[in-house]
């Protein structure tokens, strides 16, 4: 066990008074066992009690070795998981977290009317929230990673290629920058597409003065990287221009608005007012950012419902947009962590305004 | 919205006496409406009753066009989507999926005290299990496009080379095949590593006298490919030249085993009897084989567990296999159809013992 986290778990859960909490998200078991099980449609949970009692549950078909500082319990397909989990809980309140599914949590509820099931998962959300310095080494790995491999991609633009090709393309590039994979199926979007902030990647092919977006990231050492840049095929008109700027501005604004003891809600604010002052707010349709690390979308966002704010080692991505439908879309995406009196960058890749 | 799909799966819900169910899984929405709506953390929900009403719940930003045969209900990120998928109940009992989140199914239950959550995807497992003519020629292509994969990445394999370097291998000969991507992380496993079936793609080098097990598939037009190889680097001894060729004949004995009316159970005991027959019976601690379609594993798993029947246009894989603790493992997995009178293998791929 990650007897740090562990630490910063239990305080966080009696903070919340949840004596119990199941966890069930392979991410957040690994995070605090070491150990990465990709459960399948099986069942993989570690059960934590405040007093400091763990158990890891999962298949035997999974062959884990003994884990310090758990109890390892073990189950065979013809085991009823449900009645399983109802073993380890004590009466009262058990919190579960966000991704437990329901072909768990029903025969769990099923099999002990003296328990209450109740959201717990807030508890795990925050204590992976803050970065440790080793993790945020590898964060920096990654994104400096993705800035090479979005850099070589955008050097191999041509006429003609697909979406799908261009996504090729950037995933060759990864692969030689020894990523494990990319954190994400990577967002391509060619022109009027990239008016669509969540336009499936498709077969659609680039033509001439045709803005680009491409929005991806890789995986290093379990760790996640995320950028975007929007690039222009051809000549950009001024309408282009003044909208990629005010863009700029936005992801600028936002990242200088990071700093310990700022509201998540205040960062987002700092990026859309750039984009309000102009008149254009209406286009800039989605949250300023979301938090990464060991998965992509990490708790908490970067919005105006956040009711986080900056801690020193929270790292979050920084991605205002402007999106003119039938037209195009502009989004500039850096990844951030919070530092002693500011933030520091995790990218580097250029920001100005590219003609390919 | 799929009819041919939505009729089948109306009438297995009048079979569980089923009124209405909430789908959540994404690739089970796709299945009917035609669209993959990536939710990220979101909820996007399908409800569908068995008076032929379906509605699709999905957040704004996902930007849904009008769907022919259903409602779209969007919803904003400062909306309670407890209380909105409770507004589109009926009382009484209420159908979950399977993989729904507690975070959407504690708040839709807390939020209604008049209806009762009942696992209900075997509903829409039943109606995905068996393929139409149209997506079996996906599977065809999927699978033709792996042998060929595989085999590219077979020939290229070197001393020195790491797990995970031959997975990049056989994703570049992913690429060349115009795949979407890989169905699932290649299982790519040297020596006394794929003795443990769940061994995690690491960075051991291939050595001398090891057995190399490749389980790999692509993503082609939205449909898996899942196959499994084992190949030996060197000079194989006795032993695994007779483990091979007893998982060979279990492989074999498994395939021969299908044809409609057959119960999956019985296929399971065709290939582990040819095992069990020659005292090695417990080195063979899987499933025989699982589902396949539109993801990698589906309703129904091929094991002694099951309760389901070969129907003519079932996918699934038959993978037999043996893992001597310390020593090194045999699988060979290959894909069938079930046809009119028996079934048709989806894998070309030559299945003699193959030293590289």
């Amino acid at each position: 066990m990650n007897t740090e986290a562990l630490k910063k778990l239990i305080a966080n859960m009696e903070k919340l008074c949840l004596k119990q909490l199941i966890i069930t998200a392979p991410m957040s078991i690994k995070y605090l066992t070491g150990r990465f099980i990709y459960p399948g449609e099986r069942l993989v949970a570690l059960k934590v009690d405040t007093d400091g009692t763990c158990r890891l549950i999962a298949n035997r078909l999974f062959a884990q070795k003994p884990l310090e500082g758990a109890e390892l319990i073990e189950y065979d397909d013809t085991d009823d998981t449900g009645k399983l989990l109802a073993s380890v809980c004590k009466p009262g309140i058990v919190g579960v977290d966000k991704d437990m599914h329901a072909r768990f949590l029903l025969p769990l509820m099923d099999a002990r009317a003296d328990i209450s099931a109740q959201l717990g998962s807030i508890a795990i959300d925050k204590t992976r929230m803050v970065k440790t310095e080793k993790e945020l080494e590898k964060m920096r790995k990654s994104s400096k990673a993705n800035d090479a491999a979005l850099s070589g991609a955008i050097g191999r633009i041509v006429k003609g290629v697909s979406e799908n090709g261009l996504a090729d393309i950037y995933r060759q590039e990864g692969l030689k920058q020894h990523a494990q994979g990319e954190s994400f199926d990577s967002l391509i979007c060619f022109g009027a597409n990239a008016a669509e902030p969540h336009h499936q990647t498709g077969d659609d092919k680039l033509c001439d003065d045709q803005a680009v977006i491409l929005d991806v990231g890789l995986n290093m050492d379990g760790y996640c990287s995320d950028m975007t840049r929007t690039v222009f095929f051809g000549k950009p008109d001024d309408e282009f221009i003044k909208v990629y700027d005010m863009v700029k501005r936005a992801n600028e604004a936002g990242r200088a608005a990071v700093k310990p003891g700022v509201p998540l809600k205040d960062v987002d604010a700092a990026a859309r007012r750039v984009i309000e002052d102009t008149g254009y707010g209406k286009y800039f349709i989605h949250r300023t950012g979301h938090s990464i690390g060991i998965e992509v979308h990490e708790y908490p966002d970067v919005s105006a419902m956040s009711g986080e704010v900056c801690e020193r080692g929270m790292t979050f991505s920084v991605e205002p947009g402007i999106y003119l439908p039938g037209k195009f879309g502009v989004r500039i995406e850096d990844l951030v962590a919070v530092s002693e009196d500011g933030c520091e960058t995790l990218n580097s890749l250029d920001r100005s305004l590219k003609t390919v």
